[in-house]
C-alpha cells in the first residue's frame, strides 16, 4: 500500500507567508506531509508551473436562504457548490436566516438540511434580526454548542436592522457565548429618509440606489457598530467596506487596541456608481448594499488592504437574476430604485477578480492574496487551521492556479444559478485550473465533478482571542471606570 | 441736557480682541461712543483698576420649565435673573419645552409669559421632543417668525430622545427655516442597557451615574449627531462636551469642513467623578449629564478650549434643590442613581469658575475668557453684536470686574433659587463688582437692583453661515453625489 | 477748537469682530472715539457705502535691503511706500539682512537710516544667517533693547540657511531675549540634491524649479522646524505656507499645544506651478519659493484659512524686476532655474487679492479678512493694539474700502518699482478708495500722497505670550523630562 | 539507508502562521519533510510537550567591529555565538564598520575573516559614515554583488552621523543598487546642544544622558529620515523605536503608501530611564541610544507592535563591560555621561523576555512572537525563506522552546562576553532547551556544541519589494510632479 493516497507534485506552493517548492502528500482527505519529492503514492497530480493554494474561504455568502414568504433565494448549495469549485473556493459561511417573531433553532436546523445537499464544506452565521430573551438565552447556547460561532445584525434594511438596544443584546450574547459578531453598517433611518425624499423627487432609477446612502451613511454606522462593540468589549468584523472614510474609523479603532476586523469585497474594488447608470435597466445589475463608489475609492481600498486595515475579501454572494419572477426585474423596468432587490453573486469571480486586479497589476503581493482570501478569513472565523491554510493536518482543500492564464469572464464560466454576472467580459489573469476538496478533485478545467451531499459542516471552538475581562453578567464587567 | 445719560469711566475696556482704556457713553441703554475721556455724561460710574467686560452671555440655561405633571422646575425668571446679575451674566438663551404628543406653539406662548417677570434679557431655545408635521411645517414657521433661531434635541433621556429618524426631520426643518440645531449627544440605547445592567447588580449608588455613561457613549453620540448634520448640510452645536475624545470629533468634522460648534461647561471642568463618591448622598449634588470625568481630562478640555475647538462655555444651569419634595434626595437616601434628578446649577457661578481656572491661572488669556463667556454665544445665536460685544450701537450691558479679588464660595452668592452650590467652599480669583444691563446699573456689590418685568425678549434673524447648496425639498438637494 | 481733528462718518466699520456703523474721531493721529454719531471734527471724510478697515499690516516684505556685493534689492522704501498704501496697507514688518561673516548691528543702523526716507510705519525682523556668540549675545540684546523683537531663518537658500545647530542658537538666543522666531521652511539639502539632478538631467526650465522643491520637503523642514522648537520651548511663526501637508504638521503641533503660527500668502492661493510653464521664460514671473502648487491644493489652504491653522496673510513681497541688469532674465532666457531670483511682488495686491478671492467668493467671511490681513499680524508681531485695531487709542490707520468696485488688476496699479506683477490682468471684486496712516490721508484713488521721510519706526515689547518655564541657561531649563 | 537524517518529533511546530503538531525530517541541514509522523530517520529529536520554532533572526547586532584606533569591540563572533545560541537565535545580520576617509571594501572583507571563526550564519549591514563617490560608485556595486544587500546610516553619533546631504546620496545609491537602508533616527545637533547645556550645567550623571535625547529628538530624526526616502522613494526601516511618538510618523508614512518598517528592542519594553538613576554608577549598565523611556510608554510600544507598525524585535546587541580598560567605567565612577559608552548587550535575552513579557503575560501571540523574532526580520533582510520559516526547502534552524520553564536571569546565562546583563534578576516564563543550525544541534539545556568555524555568510538577493518607478538617475525619476 502506497504511504499516501495522492500527491500534488512540482508545484509552487504558496501558504499565504512566503512560497515553496515542494510536494503534498495527502492522506484521509487531510495534508499529511509536504516534502521535497513525495514518490510514494497512488495517485499523482502534476502541478508542473501552478501555483497551488489553499482553497478559497469565502466568509459572506448568501445561499439557499428561505424567505418568510416561502420561497428561497434561487442559489441553492449545489449550484452554489459548483460555482465556488469552478472559481477555486471550497468552504463558506453563510447564513442561517431568522424571521422577526420568529426562533432561530428551526431555521437552523432547516438549513443544516438544506446545506447537507451540497458538496461545498460550510459554516454558518446565525443572523440575528430578532434578539428576544427565548433567542439568545435559550436556543444561541444550543447553536453555539454546535459549532456557531458568528453572529450577523444589520443596522440597515426595513425586515433586519436592529436599533441599538438590540444591537447591544447581541454583542452581550455573544460575549458571554464566545462568538464573534458580523455587522453590516449602515445607518437605517438615514437611507429611510434620503429614499422617501429622492423617490418624493422622482429620482426613481436604479442609479439614485447610490445616492440613497452615500459614504457618510456607512461612515456613521461603522463609528457606532464599533464604538458600542467597546463599550461592551465584544470583538466585531465590519462586513463589505466600502469607502475608505469607513475604513478609516475602523484604523482608528484598531490603533486604540479595539478588537474589530474589517472586509471588503470585489465589487468595491472594480466597481463603481456609474454603472448603476447604465442605460435600460441594466443598471440594476450593479445594485448591492452598500453601493458601489467611484474608481477613486477602488484605490484607497487597495491602500486599506495593504495596511491591513481589510484585511479579508469575501464576495457577499447574494444575487438575483435580472429576469424571472423574483429577478431585478421583477416589478418592470420602471421600477424605483427602492423596490430592485440588491446583491449581486461573485462566489466564483472573487478569486480571479483580486488574483488578477491585485497580484497581477501589482497593488497587492501573492502572499497577500492568499491571506485576504484563505488564511484571513478561516482564522478569523475559527476555520483555521482545518482551512484555509497549507500544513500538515490541514484539510487538503486545493487551488491549482495557473498565474499566466487569461480568462474573459462570462456568466456561463460562474456557473451560479443567476442569469448575469456583473463582470461579463472583464478580461482577467490568472485563472483556477483545477480544485480538491477534502483531497478529492472537484474541479477540473471547469468541469466540477463532485457528488451532491458530499459537503461537510464545520463546527467551530470558541475564539480564541475574545477573553472575558471580568465576571459580571451582560458586558457590564467589561465597563470602563466612568473616568475612561 | 449732558451728550451722554451715563458714563463708564477708567476702566480697562475688554472686548475679547484686546483690551484699552477707555470711556463708554451710553444713552438709551446703548454704547453710544467709546472715547478716550467721555466728559459730558449725566451719570458716571467710575472703573478704575477694574476690567469692564461686555455682560455674561449663557446660551445654555433651563429656567422656570413647566413639566408634564404640571410641576414647574424651581428656579424661577427673577430668581434666575437675581444669579445671573450677581455673576456677571446679562443675557441667556433658555428652553422651551415639549411635550410628547403635545405641540410647541402653546409652551413657546406660556414661556413669553413666564420669563416677561424675570429681569434677565432672553432668548429661546425650542426642545423638540416629538417632531410631528404639524410641529415642524405648522408651528415653528411661526416660532421662527418670532424670532426663536434655534432648536435643542436630545440624543439620550427616557422622555426626550429622538431617534434618528427624529433627529433628521428636526436637521432638515431647521435647514428649510434657517435655524442652528444644538444637541445633547449621548447614547440612550448603551446608557439605558448599561444602567440595567448595574441596577441588577446592586449598584446604585451616586457614583454609578459615571459608570452607566462612559465616554464612548458621548463620543458615539457626538460623531452620530455630526455625521447626520453632515448629511443634511445643517449646522449643530454640540452642548456640554465632558471629554477630550467628544470633542476629537469635533475637531475631525472642523477640519474637514463641517460647520459644527462645540461648547463645555465650567463642571466638566472643575468636578470629577470622584465627587459623586462623596459620603452620605453628597455625591448626588454633582450628578449630571454626561457625567464629570477626571483631573486628567479636565486638562484636555483646556487644550480642546485652546485650540478653538469647544469655543463655548456656557452653565447647563438646570439644578434642582438637594432637600425638597422634587429635590435630589426626594426618593431617600439609598435611592438608585437612575432615580435623582440630574442637573447642577452653574448661572452665577460660571464667570468666576472660568476666570479663576482659566485667567487667573495662566490657561487662557483675558480675550480667550470674554470670547467663551459673551462674544462667542453672542455670535453663534445670532445675537451679536447687540450682546456679548462692546461696540458703538450694543446694548450697554456690561460687567465691571476685579481681577484681584479672592472669594470663597458659597451657596449665599450664588442666589439662586437652588439650595446648594456644586462650587461650595472654592475659593475663586476675580469677581463682578457691579452689572449694567442696558445701561442701567442692576447688580453692585452683590446687590441685585432691577425691577422684575424689566428683562426684554431677543428675536432673532436668519443665521448667515447657514447657506442651502441647492434648491429640492428636505435637505435632499445637500445631498452629495453617491461618490462622495 | 474742535474736539476731533478729523472724522470718519457714515460708514461701515469691521474691526474683524463684527461690523458696526459708527463715526470714527481722531485726534494726535490716533483714533480718540467711535461713536454713532461725531459731529464736532475739524475735518470730515464721507465714507457712506464703504467699508471702514484697520490699515492692513503686512509682516513679511523685502524692502531696499542692501547684498553682500554693494547692490539693493530694487524696491525702496519710498516706492514700497506708495505700493502699500495704495493697496490698502500701513505698516510692515520688513527684514535687516545678516550676512555671513558679518555682524547685525551695523545693519540694523543702515536700515533703520533707509526706512526713515519711506512713508510707511515699520518694524524689522533681524534675518540671522550666522549665529556667532558675538550677534547672539552682544548684538541682539541691543537690538532687543530697540524694540526689535522677532528673528527670521532660513532652513534653506546657500547664502542664508542655518544647521540645526545654528538654528538651536537662536532659538535658545530668541528664548532668553522674548523674541519670536519666524521660519522659512524648506530642506536645504533636498533642494541641493534634486536640483543637480535636474540639471544634470537637462531639465532647466523655469517649471522645473517646482520639481526640485516639492511639498515633502517642505513638510519635512516645518516638522524639523516645529520640533527643534518644542524641544527649546520658543514660539515661532511658519512661513510662507504652501501647501495642505506642511500646514497640517502645523495643525497636529498647535493640537498638542506647540507655540506655533501659520502663515501663507496670496501667491500659495491664486497662482500654480502650471504658470511657471508659460511660454517663453514668462514662467519666470511666478517663481518663488516655495514654489506654487496647483488649483486644488488652494482649495485646501483656504480650508486651512479658515480652521485657523494658517492665520495671517502677508504678501513675502520680494520681487525682482524681469526686465534690467538684476532682474528675472539677466542671465538670458535660456537661463538655469537655479540662477533665477526668484519671488514675486504682492504688496499692492494683498488686500485685493485676498478681498476678493476670499470674501466676495464666499470663502472666508469679512471678519476673518480683517483678522488675517491685519488684526491678526499685528497681535503676533506685537504691534496691537496700536495697529491692526479700530479702537480707542490706536493708530488712526484705515482703509476705506469699495467692497463692489470691480477692478482688473495691472502693473501700474501696483505703484512699486517692479516691471511686472504675477496678477496683471486678473480682475478683483473690492478695491481700496482711499488709506490714512496715522489720521493723514496718504492714497486717494490710487494718488499717494503722503510726504517721503514721515513713516515711524515700530518699536515692540516682548512678547507676552513667551514664558520661560524655567530658570537655567540656554533653553535647558525647558528640558522636558525624559520620559517625555 | 534512512530516508532523513534527523527527525523532530512530537512537538508543536510553530511558524509564526499557526501551529501544528507534527515531526520534521532534516536531510543535508534542510527542511526536507513536514509530516504527521517521520519514521525513517538516522536520528531522532523528541520535542514532546515542546514548541518547536524557528531559529531566532537578529537582525541588529554589534560584533567584532574593529574600531579606529586599532581596538575591536569585545563581543567575538565566537562569544557572539554561544550567546546567540544559548538565547534561541540562529542567524544575524551584523554591521561592517566605516571609518572617516576611508571605504568599505577593505572593511569588509575583514569582517568576513572575523565572521568565518564563529558559529552563526550571518548577513552584513554595511555602515556608510563617508559617502564618498569611491564608496556608493565602485565599492558598494561589489558588496552588493557579494550579497550585501543593506546598508546602516546614523543620523547622530560625532563620528558617524550623516548630514541630509549624505543621507540622499545614500538613498539614491541604495534604490540604484536595490538595497535596503536601516537608519538610526535621533537629532545629532539637538543631541550635541542639550548635551552642552547639560554639562554646562553640572549635569552629568548617567541620567541626564536621557535628558540629552527626549523622544522629540527622535520623533523629530524619525519624520525627517522617512521624508528624504519619499523624496527618493527608497524603502527605509527605523531602527531601535523607542517611543510611540516616533512610531507614530512610521504609522502615518505607511499608512499614505511609504515603504518603511519599524523595529524596536527588549530594552525599550523592560528598561527606563529611572535605571539610570541606580546609585553608584550602576545606572551605566542601562545606557543605550535612544535611551529607555518610562513604563507607559512600554505599553504604547506593544500597541504599536500589535498594530504591526513596529514588526521586528531585534536586540541592538552592542554592549561593552561594566569593568575593564574599554568598559563603561573606563573613565571613572565620576565621568560624565556624555563619555560613557552607551549600548547593552541582549543576544540572548531578546528571545525569553519577549516571550516572557508579550506571550506569557498575554500582550501578544505566539504567531506574534514568532514573526517579531524570526520571520519579519528573515523576510524583511531578503534571508526568507532560507531564514525565519519553518518550511520545505528551509535551513533546519530550529528551537525547542520549553513555554512553561521560568528562569532567572543571570549573567552567566548569556553566555556573552560582556560582564553584566541589565536584565539581572529578572524572573522570565519561557526559555529554549535546544537549538539547531542548519539540522545540527548546536545548544542543548546552555550547553553550546558547535565548532568554531562553521557559520555560513548569507548572500542575499535584490529587495523584491523595491521597484524603481522611472528610468533617470540617482532617484530623480522617482520625483512626484510639482503639484504633489
Amino acid at each position: 500500500m502506497a504511504e499516501y493516497e495522492l500527491a500534488v507534485r512540482g508545484g509552487m506552493v504558496a501558504t499565504g507567508f512566503g512560497t515553496a517548492r515542494c510536494d503534498i502528500g495527502i492522506s484521509g482527505g487531510r495534508i499529511a506531509a509536504l516534502a521535497g519529492r513525495i514518490a510514494d503514492a497512488a495517485e499523482t497530480i502534476e502541478a508542473d508551473g501552478l501555483l497551488v493554494l489553499p482553497g478559497g474561504v469565502d466568509s459572506h455568502c448568501h445561499i439557499e436562504e428561505p424567505q418568510p414568504d416561502g420561497s428561497v433565494i434561487e442559489e441553492s448549495f449545489l449550484t452554489a457548490s459548483a460555482s465556488a469549485f469552478a472559481g477555486g473556493t471550497t468552504s463558506v459561511v453563510c447564513f442561517v436566516p431568522q424571521w422577526k417573531g420568529h426562533g432561530v433553532w428551526e431555521r437552523y436546523r432547516d438549513h443544516r438540511r438544506r446545506a447537507a445537499g451540497g458538496m461545498l464544506d460550510y459554516a454558518f452565521h446565525q443572523i440575528i434580526s430578532d434578539p428576544t430573551d427565548a433567542v439568545l438565552e435559550e436556543e444561541l447556547p444550543r447553536l453555539v454548542a454546535e459549532g456557531v460561532r458568528s453572529l450577523k445584525v444589520f443596522l440597515t434594511y426595513d425586515a433586519l436592522h436592529l436599533t441599538d438596544a438590540g444591537y447591544l443584546r447581541v454583542l452581550a450574547a455573544a460575549r458571554r457565548l464566545g462568538c464573534l459578531v458580523t455587522v453590516h453598517c449602515e445607518n437605517y433611518d438615514a437611507i429611510t429618509w434620503r429614499t422617501g425624499a429622492l423617490l418624493a423627487a422622482g429620482l426613481t432609477a436604479p442609479k439614485y440606489h447610490a445616492w440613497s446612502r452615500p459614504p457618510v451613511v456607512e461612515r456613521e454606522a461603522t463609528h457606532r457598530a464599533i464604538a458600542l462593540a467597546e463599550l461592551v468589549d465584544q470583538p466585531i468584523q465590519v462586513f463589505h467596506v466600502s469607502c475608505a472614510e469607513a475604513a478609516e474609523e475602523i484604523a482608528r479603532a484598531q490603533a486604540r487596541g479595539v478588537k474589530v476586523w474589517g472586509e471588503t469585497c470585489p465589487q468595491y474594488l472594480t466597481l463603481t456608481a456609474a454603472d448603476m447608470d447604465r442605460p435600460g435597466f441594466e443598471g440594476a445589475k450593479f445594485m448591492c448594499s452598500p453601493a458601489p463608489r467611484d474608481a477613486a475609492e477602488h484605490e484607497r481600498l487597495w491602500e486599506m488592504i495593504r495596511r491591513g486595515v481589510l484585511d479579508v475579501v469575501s464576495s457577499d454572494h447574494s444575487g438575483f437574476s435580472f429576469e424571472g419572477e423574483r429577478g431585478k426585474r421583477r416589478h418592470g423596468a420602471g421600477a424605483p430604485f427602492r423596490d430592485i432587490p440588491n446583491g449581486v453573486p461573485g462566489l466564483a469571480a472573487r478569486l480571479p477578480l483580486l488574483f488578477s486586479e491585485g497580484v497581477a497589476k501589482g497593488r497587492i503581493t501573492l502572499d497577500e492574496f492568499v491571506r485576504l482570501t484563505a488564511w484571513n478569513p478561516a482564522r478569523l472565523m475559527g476555520l483555521a487551521p482545518r482551512k484555509g491554510a497549507i500544513q500538515v493536518g490541514a484539510d487538503a482543500d486545493l487551488v491549482l492556479w495557473d498565474p499566466r492564464r487569461r480568462v474573459r469572464l462570462t456568466n456561463a464560466l460562474m456557473r451560479h444559478a443567476i442569469d448575469y454576472t456583473p463582470y461579463e467580459g472583464m478580461e482577467v489573469t490568472g485563472w483556477p485550473v483545477a480544485t480538491l476538496r477534502r483531497g478529492a478533485v472537484v474541479m477540473r478545467d471547469g468541469e466540477v465533478t463532485a457528488e451532491p451531499g458530499t459537503g461537510a459542516f464545520l463546527p467551530r471552538e470558541p475564539y480564541a482571542f475574545i477573553r472575558p475581562r471580568g465576571v459580571l453578567a451582560d458586558g457590564f464587567d467589561a465597563a470602563p471606570a466612568p473616568g475612561r
